[in-house]
């Protein structure tokens, strides 16, 4: 069959052309015989490929000089786990921003690693509401913060709970560490404010296993330096990623959908569309309060993932299988809060948006 | 070009069926109109693809159903450091046995979590010669076993030193764990006599990015429970390796592979071509002793990595000219020792292996 308007929340769609590429030469990458997979990735093929990655997101992002880009392996949560055992010295304390089922998971993964070396992963602030709902992000000043914490941790998209910070944001003075998984690269952001951004690559910018890191080198040099090295941000600095073998075919994925972003005009280009899509999806939503309903803050609302609710259950179920009759796939809301989830990552045509908001609409008609 | 002559040492050559398979459907998978790699790694398209990978290991290896198998990210140099943070409890001990660069690496990493926790990771024995040179395996007779050990620790095979035990061998009464990387399905071996068998993929079994652990669940059950969950086998067990997004795409290759060794005649069939491959290549290396050394000891000689010398560094240079003009590439030995290095993984064809020996022969007669 034909691609299909896939709405999968991650791993998610990745650009046809980025795909393309990658079919074409998957056997003989670069007329050297073999698949780029089956490179050494100590040869010069590769590492073309690795550095190419590296500076089409030093590029598009304008990452300072004075900042280390990483590839890691282990997704976002290798990092709740990385990112403490690095930073969060025993005696010492963390700070975390929770609003959403993400932040909530990075917090206590840090916990753990703070239990066993007896220091604290605290929660400076959190939204959660009744029954574990989340509906809007976190604002600096309820945060109760600790001006001596060794980081303040925060997620600027939660997937799950479609809630969004459009900005980033700043909690207090200590060092900004900011999981980026699910809207990396949905438009510009400066990292100068920020010590280490993370994100999985499997949203906007690749396949699942791998994992980006930018972070500001005097801070990753402030890491434990006993812990062993594959746990250590700075033996990946000083190895350019290449510390053990990195997941060499997934980082060539990434290059290739970096290569096709820069192609489409960059970052402020994906911007205005990603802001388009979101707004014809909730102004579908808002134009029928009769059957949808987002339980999202209108300014906490996520331009990534839309989630809304219909009123029964039974509705939701018809709606679901409306949507995949017309080949939209992967709408489900996730498991712990049920409902309709859009998730509308770059790669996500504005064409099946407008087709989806097209069918809410009549579905509206059909079943209000 | 066509496919090349690739002896890698890995990321290797893979079986050109398995990229085959995955060119045909990179952008329409089983006609679901996305790429494997788009699907949701919690969908019934990828979780069918993720449990026949785990079934044709199983069926290879006839693992018993009190084993787990588990795909992990972050290779095996990741499990350097989870094994130890799991098993090597604060007071507690582990021995290595040291034959080659990465037992060597293994060791560092478990010393220096062993340093964290006030544990110990000793050296029970090291084949190590002058000059960090690896010639032999070691023999359980040598090791200076401690019998309460938390685990005992080897690796089969060393793609460096080209140092492989040919048979599995057993340390004392601790529990064995054993590294599998560059040697994992070269033939069957029985699993029962070891807690905990791992490796990297990306020599026999598919692209870098994955590792394979294959432990007994009694064993991974007694791993530490107060860590970051993403540090725990069990964590991993429990949720079928599901934990979090695991990385899709590469253990969709594995699967490829597995499926095409399966085809191959299994494991009894690959290890007669593994041999006879061997064979070959040592019986080009011990003809002209004149031209070519081998300094590994022959019982303990490699069938997946054999390693060998020429006169002088020039003539050395000289031999990997003449192999590349005859599109042969990746037998640079490892920077490390030098020298040439054949790589003979599973993928790697027979007539690659006689072609090879064969201008080992000329180049012999031409330059003796």
């Amino acid at each position: 069959m034909g691609r299909i308007m896939n709405f999968n929340a991650g791993p998610a769609a990745l650009p046809t052309p980025a795909l393309e590429r990658a079919q074409s030469e998957l056997l003989d990458f670069a007329g050297t015989g073999m698949s780029v997979m089956e490179h050494s990735h100590r040869g010069k093929t590769y590492e073309a490929v690795h550095d190419e990655a590296i500076a089409l997101l030093r590029e598009l992002l304008a990452i300072p000089a004075d900042y280390d880009v990483l590839f890691l392996q282990g997704g976002a949560s290798m990092e709740f786990a990385r990112i403490p055992m690095n930073f969060l010295l025993p005696g010492g304390s963390a700070d975390h921003v929770v609003t959403g089922a993400w932040s909530e998971k990075a917090q206590a993964e840090a916990a753990a690693w703070a239990n066993v070396v007896g220091a604290r992963a605290r929660v400076a602030v959190s939204t959660r509401g009744p029954e574990g709902a989340y509906v809007r992000v976190a604002r600096p000043d309820e945060a109760d913060l600790d001006e001596k914490a060794a980081y303040v941790h925060f997620t600027t998209n939660e997937t799950i709970h479609g809630v969004q910070y459009r900005e980033v944001p700043r909690f207090g003075s200590a060092p900004q560490i900011c999981d980026v998984s699910s809207d990396f690269l949905w438009k510009k952001i400066d990292v100068k404010p920020l010590s280490l951004v993370y994100g999985g690559a499997q949203k906007n910018i690749g396949p699942s296993g791998v994992t980006v890191v930018i972070a500001r080198r005097e801070f990753v040099e402030r890491g434990r330096k006993d812990l062993p090295h594959i746990l250590q941000y700075r033996a990946y600095a000083q190895a350019n990623s290449l510390l053990n073998t990195p997941p060499t075919f997934g980082i060539y994925l990434v290059r290739n959908v970096l290569d096709w972003l820069k192609g489409q005009g960059g970052l402020d280009a994906i911007e205005r569309r990603n802001r388009e899509k979101a707004e014809v999806l909730y102004a579908a939503v808002d134009a029928r309060p009769d059957v949808y309903r987002c339980p999202v803050e209108p300014a906490s609302r996520s331009v990534m993932n839309a989630v809304f609710r219909l009123p029964t259950e039974a509705l939701e179920k018809k709606f679901l299988e409306e949507t995949s009759k017309h080949s939209m796939v992967g709408l489900k809301g996730h498991r712990s809060v049920g409902g309709i989830r859009v998730s509308m990552y770059n790669a996500v045509e504005p064409a099946w948006v407008t087709a989806l908001a097209s069918l809410m609409k009549d579905f509206a008609n059909t079943h209000a």
